[in-house]
């Protein structure tokens, strides 16, 4: 059983896997398993992950048959199981829990060699419905706290496998970075009875200079104080603390943005490795006034990542403004 | 003039250093510059670095030339810049300042192939010396709240410069890693009347599962809640909230042990890329009842890192008992 420990000093939560299966001397040789063989994302090889939780277009009933365009599987190595109790305990001043949470992988596309900057409206819309019903759907489960979503895409931003998806990671906690935005912008709104996200992107209008592109609903900056060039913030403009209250419309409308934003970065940074993090507000208080949902893009240009990583701060060489200018002025077809 | 800009929902500061001299088009490719080729750390090279501001282990006067030990020079791409004034200022809800600190480089040897773990005694104690006595001098400045020193060993870790070096940021801010520490610290403290540091080396010890190694003074342990395979915390046994309290003593042990803690990890995954940071009071509050000075030593072996360096979350394959188990049943010469 995987375990949930808390760093007794900071309060940061870490998943011990260790049904991960990698011993020590693993880590001796690193291979690149993204590249070229067998890959049991595709269409066809469906026996081979876990049965699927959700699936979108097949014209028939045939769970985990071909004819799909998107599909959602369970985690062939989980970092959390879904089957158990918390057990909550201490061991003398530390503190854990049992790793119980989902993991699965929202396979984004039935394209092996299609990424999120060559999909097509439709297909990328399905990847963001797809996020919206696993969270429905995972937030009935009294355990979870948190849904982590995100994207890792290159072997140097984390991706083992080189078919486009995104991963879901179901916590019964909520964790430490997204606590520290909850409650720095609830400090922020009881000082101010204002949201500070909203508070920025009025900001950004009126300033005009780290806009990277914008539609009626949503808008994408490069933030005043990005950890690494190009990382980037999409957001809606009007306030909405949960990824779930959006409409129909909405939905469009992000897909038309995102696709932008990745199609700007992709021609800036060909293939460049990227993060990207779905920020919403947490299972058990959606409705908040002083959050405000987001998506954080983080394209992974520099290596001394490894400091920064490890010291929390942050040497960036390229100011925002001219990240957002950059990106801005690509003309794309 | 590089920035530093605080991110103004959780408050973490970065620097923004375009003087770094990377253009958005710069970071397509990236070269390996760590192998082979000039070396402008090595001696003989004394001329290409800016003029040292300190030295160890020439017998006559000869600043600049060759004969040293130990040899400390301003970092000729300098994330901040040491002239100017702060000049603090908002920018609507945002706020910055001057990039105004030291950028150093302590070149821990003359011999380009030395590494930590191959050094002697009487080498690596003259790093800790230096990482004092440059503390000492910088906090003299009052514009300065904290300086940082770490090492990035490896590629993988953000060394650009293959020659064994530290490097040592003074800052105008205590970092947003190093304030949680410190308030979370205290926070215990007011509740306990006791170092929770103290409380982990007291714990730590009884236990007897998470040691690495340990001599008089000194411990080294693979935390509890560690954020990838092999972390481990190298901490002084008894209650010492700065580094720079050390005693002639103290760093003879200290070197004892961190060569051993090192010797250790390099038997275990030869030649793996780490990062290093020492971790120590502010310097305006050196004498604190509720926080203890360590030096956290993270191995990069895993490569999902991208995703966590985004998130804060953390998700660990090795359990700290089974890292602390392998480093301490290693045979050392």
């Amino acid at each position: 059983m995987p375990e949930l420990r808390r760093d007794t000093i900071i309060g940061r939560w870490v998943i011990i896997a260790k049904e991960r299966g990698q011993r020590p001397y693993d880590f001796v040789i690193e291979k690149d398993k993204t590249k070229g063989g067998f890959c049991p994302l595709c269409p066809g090889n469906e026996h081979t992950t876990p049965p699927e939780v959700l699936a979108y277009g097949r014209p028939h009933y045939s769970p985990n048959g071909p004819g799909w365009t998107l599909r959602v599987v369970p985690n062939k190595f989980p970092a959390l199981v879904i089957e158990g109790d918390l057990n909550k305990r201490g061991e003398g001043i530390y503190d854990k829990m049992n790793g119980i949470g989902a993991h699965e992988v929202i396979i984004d596309t039935p394209r092996h060699d299609e990424t999120i900057p060559t999909m097509s409206h439709e297909q990328l819309i399905q990847t963001f419905w797809a996020y919206r019903d696993r969270i429905l759907d995972l937030a009935q489960d009294s355990r979870f706290r948190y849904i982590i979503i995100f994207k890792n895409f290159g072997r140097a931003a984390g991706a083992s496998l080189e078919h486009s998806h995104s991963q879901l990671i179901a916590l019964p906690i909520v964790p430490h970075r997204i606590q520290e935005e909850i409650q720095s912008s609830l400090h922020y709104y009881e000082f101010k009875e204002r949201c500070i996200f909203c508070d920025i992107i009025r900001q950004e209008k009126s300033q005009d200079i780290r806009i990277v592109c914008e539609n009626k609903n949503f808008i994408t900056i490069c933030p005043f104080a990005p950890r690494s060039p190009f990382e980037m913030w999409l957001m809606p403009k009007e306030h909405q603390s949960s990824y779930v209250s959006m409409d129909d419309n909405q939905f469009h409308l992000l897909t038309d943005l995102f696709l932008e934003t990745m199609q700007r970065l992709n021609k800036a940074l060909p293939e460049v490795p990227y993060n990207y993090m779905l920020h919403t507000a947490p299972l058990l208080s959606p409705f908040l006034q002083h959050y405000h949902w987001h998506i954080e893009i983080m394209p992974k240009v520099t290596t001394i990542a490894g400091f920064e990583w490890s010291t929390g701060f942050y040497i960036n060489p390229t100011p925002p403004e001219e990240s957002a200018q950059f990106l801005k002025e690509i003309t794309l077809e």
